[in-house]
């Protein structure tokens, strides 16, 4: 059956104008094209901040909207790129005296739709860059040429932008940032029971008693592996290995963030964490900065993701730099 | 099959122990008897603010604990009360000067255990008061002695308890505004999928297809009625409908909670508070604030409440005073 409470008919406009109602004193709604922006801006800033992608994966991305971090975020319908013309038109609407900087989940559908869109803006006189978000470990020796897939990184990549582009930093300087960010970032993820397909609704994908998949996407992406379910600390302990031995150029110091797909609890996320800091203390891994929550997700799928992104110098000031969204947590922030 | 990623021994343990690490600017954790408690507190405030619970439901209660809301949260294990000791210690650990004030939802092994306790600290000399939280319509009408359920007005019992301290009321001034915002406070929950079953797995109950369970509650208890599933916007009107009549009360203005029961996506949870607003448009209720999220769960069920209070006099600088905690969402209390 299906178990999502969605109208039939427009649910991701519903659910912006439900979120725009929510958030007041934060968004703005534009809903023809659709997408939200932020009330507010650092007078500091010079660059616009905009992302976006296929809806089912919120709080991304508009709630992340807002002071110190994104400055407009573009939705797609259910697991369905944005159309170049919100893009486009968001774009126009934010961009700072230094353009406007696109971040970008690696996904063939996005880079096409924020390509079209860029190249319109250019035309315009606009400057654009890009950052493509690849940290997905499991697609990482896919043989295609599409690259890793971009999911929990996101977020960390979005905060990080968000306190740099509050800091100053021109377009050219922001990208580089960014793709630093992102280059520095690696993720895994399992589950224990689909997501609901969308409209026909019944578990997107089966699973047989005891076996979870083993980096699997946030689109119902059937996993590199289905294998037997390990035990709890078992399997914690391997997906904490995978990502640390992912690194490109591994840190003492690192940001951890514990997603949840969906449908996995704070409870199940809590211990998570316990658990993943019981390893990064043994291999020596200092957490300078750590989310817990459910961030990017893949509608209401169980499982859960481990993503570890190496410090460099700076970095973490624009961690802690002072963001008002909807969703990123004060506690990050309030220090 | 069992979905949750938790260990087997002291999941509860582990998980309080992974919410410290990711907090540890706000809470302290104490391992025995578990309990958390915030590392900071506005010093015009007379009385420690304690609450508890079976686990199950985060981030209530342990995310609303810091500066602003509660001082002292007290989890049981998954669906079961905490011992009274627990409630004893942590208690002794926040009282203030004028004593320390129970908020407690309305089952029968929280009232009992919390009783242990509130004489244990009236024999060590410490004033003790408490608050029941008993918003579920589902059991208003119950043949019982029991009294209707405590679920989602908890979180905003909370808060405005939180602000009503940080004012400076006394014990008994506290328990009186306490008991009022409760009682000002209604709440309907529905579930098309039961929370699995912790420990054995599978779902806690079964549900037909088409068909959901309209007056939940939050530990998997049956409903009042199963019912063929009405469409999105009859579902959501008749749920408004319902809670603003059963206000014994009702103002103009209101505060709002659109709650996740736990697999419920926040973009469900955002298109139905689109409705919600809607409705009370149409009604003529002025939504003076709101929360849109998973506040109050039931595990992983897929479901969600909708919670109106009606609000009085001062009520409104309460709900807005600033807070620091894990959980509660800045936008409501930045501006």
């Amino acid at each position: 059956m299906n178990h999502l409470f969605l109208p039939v008919d427009a649910p991701v406009d519903a659910a912006l104008r439900g979120f725009a109602l929510a958030h007041p004193g934060l968004v703005s709604l534009h809903e023809d094209p659709l997408y939200v922006t932020a009330r507010d801006r650092h007078p500091g800033r010079r660059v616009g901040l905009l992302s976006g992608g296929g809806s089912g994966h919120e709080p991304l991305h508009a709630g992340f909207v807002g002071r110190g971090m994104l400055d407009a975020a573009v939705p797609g319908r259910v697991f369905a790129s944005p159309h170049n013309r919100q893009v486009y038109e968001a774009s126009r609407a934010v961009a700072g005296g230094d353009g406007v900087l696109h971040v970008v989940k690696n996904y063939t559908g996005d880079r096409i739709n924020f390509g079209i869109a860029a190249e319109r803006l250019r035309a315009d006189g606009i400057p654009v860059r890009r950052v493509l978000v690849d940290d997905d470990l499991a697609t990482d020796d896919a043989e295609t040429a599409t690259g890793r897939r971009g999911t929990g990184a996101t977020v960390v990549v979005e905060k990080l932008l968000g306190g740099a582009a509050d800091a100053g930093l021109g377009l050219d300087e922001l990208a580089e940032a960014g793709a630093a960010f992102a280059a520095a970032s690696r993720s895994i993820a399992v589950a224990a029971r689909a997501q609901t397909a969308p409209g026909r609704g019944g578990e997107a994908f089966a699973l047989a008693d005891g076996e979870i998949e083993y980096g699997v996407g946030i689109h119902g992406e059937r996993a590199a592996r289905t294998v037997p379910r390990p035990d709890f600390a078992d399997l914690v302990d391997r997906m904490t290995q995978q990502v640390l031995d992912g690194l490109p150029d591994p840190e003492d110091a690192v940001l951890l963030l514990v997603n949840g797909l969906g449908a996995t609890t704070l409870l199940e996320l809590y211990a998570i964490h316990d658990r993943v800091r019981h390893q990064l203390d043994k291999r020596g891994v200092r957490v300078a900065g750590q989310l817990v929550g459910t961030f990017v997700p893949a509608l209401d799928m169980s499982g859960f993701s481990v993503t570890v992104t190496a410090l460099r110098e700076n970095w973490l000031d624009w961690w802690h730099a002072p963001a008002l969204t909807p969703a990123f947590p004060l506690s990050e922030t309030a220090r």
